[in-house]
């Protein structure tokens, strides 16, 4: 690296750690407000316990996970066939270590700003009206977008650079330390692929657990409303949104964000490698560009959150959108001066801007699907007037036909990037997509916090009028979460694709002349491919039945608690909280190994038994598939859940018709569906692509059972 | 061809010939059974009227259409640069037509049968029992499975001789003869492939919106049982189990049997063009042994059938097996020797032999995931019992679950076929599974059979040991469903498989060495693979809609009825049953149009703005996501189906419990599923494989826009 390289990369290193300084400073912010009353304390002390006693358990859990992954990267870095690249080995598990730490860590100050936040939003409603309560939500949310976005770029920065100098130090040319440096981030991003594992499917699993099983015996059975303190059910429910949608969704989007950088940084390297093997100049701003874009994007970030924070806003939907305006305006011209000026490649502006409309489009077209405001959501609520089946099977038909257009914006950005900068582009579009995440990450954020704000306004007994604020900003969260849960498959769909590239030169998919080739004729490859096509419908129905189980638990511990203790409906005595909030944590945390186990060995299983060949067809496999059943369930699931809210408002006969029971069918089915089963299709195709790329060498340096099949035959 | 080729495809076409004529005898034996009861008489005679004025109106879609195909490959032929092939042209719009005509002939006669062989089938319960009735409904189920594969065999052996001849005589060496008789052949599936579309899809819309539609007026707002000759849809009902369940699955599967039959052809060509390439000895033996299998499986089937009509038989279930044993067993017999005493090559029986186990495994797991004696639909029916909700998830978790084992069974057997032959292993084992299709749709028409037996004895008011008897032949009916299914699903899986590797040589998909290859590193098969993943999706989509908008149609028509002429209702007015025929027949016929048009467009489209590669990645992608939604949409709602009918037996509450509600909310769900979106995928799936081996040719002869955009940039 040149000099200008090395001073931009101490830059960015400078501009996440002012971004995790403000990151500090707002939790401490945040936190320092006080809260008047006495009983929206101590519910918010319940939440925060209840959340707490998650993360701990959850830790008890990752950590001899976590030390035994790192353990077996570097025992296979002993063994010399393995040896050859550097994601494995001592180096590697270093950057393994580093990376889920610094996921976690982003989670963990997440959440505990989430669990300050939501009370301090229901009392500055009670206090000080919307502005200031849409100010504080805001806040907590940042605290998780700026720490996931900082925290995950400070670590790529840094142990990229300090494994630089560590090989040009061990005698390795400039480019080939460059190289080694990449290789090793593949572990840092294993790190937070972990992380995001057992976040999001645990999380997954722990939120609609709750939700369900306090619903079934809530709702349906003793006819008590939402989040009414009777219910013993309702704390974990209210803590489930911490432990799913901001804890769950920052190491979705942390493990994307990380991804995409990573796998542009080698897809720059490729093409830097092939310039200086076929003679021509070296260009290693490719490789240090990616970096810088993600570098901007935290700054722009950190800028909007700024902003935002700096006036007063009374629209909580338009001061949303104008923090994701304000980044991304930023991000791009940031962009443009530095492709014409450091990278010196005009091109490269095309292909970010792809990757970044292409995200902006995919939450949009999730928008126009699950908003009442447009027809499918109306007509699902329409077909409720037939019945429970009609309105199930409406929302199934809307969610499949979502596809077409979610899809045509990803392949539209997909080809558009290639035009632009081949490979290179399409892992630029990932990288600029993500740029945002920062913003994404705290509008998204700020929803769970107004639904909390909101159960915990019920749950003290305050005003109308405080529901009434808390329930306009809870809106506007569900309309922030179908947009984000558009951008986390499609930031998930670029980055599965860039690391799957990656993975074919890591795994030496060369053709005979040397150009990259996975030839899909071959049987291995086929078979693959659909071995990886059935992968996420077998890991759907694994969370979703694991779902149902931890629900029924729930349902007998509520019921149990109302037959025992008779005035505890009555609101005479305190329910037992804890107890619920202690089933929904083991069985989370349970639940999830099983799929967690199917995710880690499957490419692993396939690696040795179809090769590196097939290995490949299912990663694409996993990926097209995936997507698909994320869009159909994300659609779905938020197409029903809104059909019912849109009856709820009077329409086709209001709360209590028949429409309405039959919409509230509906949205159960679609609860599992589009807040477990969903999101956990990100995380498994990203988790296999990097266990891929990881394990890719292994693969490559042994024959596999098919192989030696074949050469039987 | 040498004389022994010549000579045993004259004896393929004598069997065929004995085949049609042995079709014509059962046909007039069935028919000439008198019906004893008037009223049974004339109930079959609505239905057979209502089938009838279907076929009739859909004929007059269908033969301008086929006229207008048939023109355009006419046209197309005298195009230079696209007359490379014998697909397309006069050659290619004579086997078109000829398959249609055939394909649709055999529906025809199948439905016909079936029409008579319902009441005969009840009147044989009422007059000699069990026995007599078992035979009646078989004999007229075996109408349709010997005439689709023996009219879809005969119109290939003659097609392929004549042509044969014909390109002798116009001075082609003897291997380009075949060659170029072989392309002509795709014509002739194409020909299949639109006849099953229209079958399919229209009868899929036709059915369900029928059974929908009479459900929610008659059951649900009325309370009148199904069956009653008093609801107006009744008889659209039964008719739409023979345009559904008899013409539709009928026309599958002729698709799957040409199909296979006519890639593995090709696939043979391919290696004796190689090896004559590189000059070793012709084998042509290669590609007469397709039609060899094809040859023993219809006479196979011949003789189970014949077999199971020389005895009187009591167990229904038992009688099914053995017809399907036999042929089976005979098959494998015949194979061996074949394959050691004509194709001297032992390995040839390996691969048919994984095409054989490979389709009765996925049929018998199909049956594992739907049938009451197993515990997932056990599960299912407990679900009931909290609630519509969970019915419905726990649902549509088994059915995700069951696409593990299904495709494990499919790439097993795709594993063991190639590892023994190769690619035209791989189209063996298609043949070979195919082989028996006389005997599946033989077994699987004997269900629609039953089923309006059933309901012709209610409708007729008969005694209840009658229905007693129908019901028992209904209830194998069910699982013989469940099995066909799995059938249709491996089997469209293994041609669309074999038309796939058949494509990849049409379209010259070659490295430069002049190996067969399909980069899936391309952007462009990326992108196409991803639009080929989203197709089934919107496909589904579009036929569950439809089915939704006939289904209310038919709600307005029947509640017009009972609000118009109140003695309908306590039946003592006949309902006109003709409009309802006439909505179902219409609504059908009109909401095919839109989804037939995207299945045939799509593969074109992409043709040409992708490229052969980019619908080579299509193809592939669409085949992985619509064999799984396949499967998933099938066995979810078998398994809604059963559950519910598990529970009328008295489980979780019996008949009018709330479990039994929710049960029947999970079966509504289902039936749109399991009987429109999910057997259409496999049309889907072999009708774009087929378009695209057709258009491959012009594809590669023009440049795509794909191309043109990055020459531009």
């Amino acid at each position: 690296m040149n000099s200008t390289s090395i001073f931009l990369l101490c830059l960015i290193i400078g501009a996440t750690l002012i971004t995790i300084l403000y990151v500090f400073y707002l939790y401490h912010k945040v936190g320092k407000i006080k809260i008047s009353k006495k009983n929206v304390e101590d519910i918010s002390g319940y939440i925060k316990e209840g959340a707490m006693a998650f993360l701990k358990r959850e830790f008890k859990v990752i950590i001899p996970f976590i030390v035994a992954v790192a353990l077996f990267l570097t025992i296979l870095g002993f063994i010399p066939i393995f040896k050859t690249v550097e994601g494995i080995g001592w180096e590697g598990a270093i950057a393994f270590i580093v990376g889920a730490s610094f996921s976690g860590l982003a989670g963990y100050i997440g959440m505990l700003s989430a669990t300050k936040a939501n009370a301090r939003t229901t009392d500055a409603a009670h206090n000080s009206g919307m502005s200031s309560a849409l100010r504080v939500a805001f806040s907590g949310g940042a605290v998780l977008g700026l720490s996931v976005v900082g925290l995950g770029l400070l670590g790529i920065a840094v142990l990229f650079l300090v494994f630089y100098y560590v090989y040009l130090g061990l005698g390795s040319t400039d480019i080939t330390a460059l190289a080694q440096a990449s290789h090793v981030l593949t572990g840092y991003g294993l790190g937070c692929s972990m992380i995001a594992l057992f976040d999001r499917v645990g999380g997954g699993i722990y939120t609609k657990a709750a939700d369900v099983g306090a619903d079934i015996v809530g709702k349906i059975e003793e006819n008590i409303p939402e989040d009414d303190p009777r219910n013993p059910a309702t704390i974990a429910d209210n803590v489930g949104d911490n432990v799913g949608d901001v804890a769950g969704m920052g190491s979705d989007l942390c493990e994307s964000h990380v991804g995409s950088i990573i796998s542009c940084i080698t897809l720059g390297i490729l093409l830097v490698r092939k310039a200086v093997d076929s003679g021509s100049e070296l260009n290693p701003s490719l490789i240090i560009f990616p970096l810088l874009i993600a570098g901007v994007g935290v700054i722009a970030s950190l800028l909007s959150v700024v902003f935002i924070r700096l006036k007063e806003w009374k629209d909580p939907q338009k001061t949303l959108n104008i923090a994701t305006y304000i980044s991304t305006g930023l991000v791009a011209i940031a962009t443009i001066i530095l492709s014409l000026v450091y990278l010196k490649n005009g091109l490269a502006i095309g292909a970010v801007a792809s990757g970044l409309v292409s995200g902006i489009l995919v939450g949009k077209i999730a928008e126009y699907y699950t908003s009442s405001d447009f027809k499918g959501v109306k007509e699902v609520a329409k077909e409720s007037e037939t019945g429970d089946a009609t309105n199930v099977i409406s929302g199934l038909g809307l969610g499949m036909k979502s596809t077409l257009l979610t899809i045509l914006a990803l392949t539209g950005g997909i080809v558009i990037s290639y035009l632009f900068l081949g490979n290179y582009g399409i892992g630029l579009a990932a990288v600029g997509m993500l740029s945002v995440a920062g913003a994404t990450i705290s509008v998204d954020a700020y929803g769970p916090i107004s639904d909390n704000a909101g159960g915990i306004a019920a749950m003290a007994k305050l005003e109308p009028e405080v529901r009434e604020i808390t329930d306009k900003l809870d809106a506007v969260g569900n309309t922030t979460a179908a947009i984000g849960k558009g951008f986390c498959i499609g930031s998930a769909t670029f980055t599965s694709l860039a690391l799957f590239l990656s993975y074919s030169d890591a795994a030496k998919l060369f053709d005979n002349l040397g150009n990259a080739n996975l030839n899909v004729l071959l049987p291995e490859v086929i078979v693959g491919l659909l071995l990886g096509a059935m992968l996420p419908y077998l890991f759907s129905s694994l969370v979703i039945g694991a779902v149902g189980r931890a629900a029924n638990q729930m349902v007998i511990e509520v019921r149990r608690q109302f037959e025992e203790h008779p005035l505890i409906l009555k609101g005479e005595e305190k329910p037992d909280y804890t107890r619920c909030v202690d089933i929904s944590t083991k069985a989370s945390l349970r639940e999830m190994i099983f799929p967690g186990i199917v995710a880690v060995i499957s490419p692993i299983l396939v690696g040795f038994v179809l090769g590196e060949e097939g290995l490949g067809g299912m990663l694409i496999g996993a990926l097209s598939s995936a997507i698909m059943l994320a869009i159909f369930m994300a659609n779905a699931g938020g197409a029903w859940d809104n059909a019912k809210k849109y009856i709820e408002q009077g329409h086709f006969g209001g709360p209590g018709s028949k429409a309405h029971k039959a919409a509230i069918t509906g949205d159960t089915v679609g609860d599992p569906l589009k807040d477990t089963a969903g999101p956990t299709m990100d995380i498994l195709i990203k988790l296999m692509s990097v266990i891929s790329l990881i394990m890719a060498p292994v693969f490559t340096a042994i024959p596999s059972l098919w192989e030696l099949l074949i050469n039987l035959f």
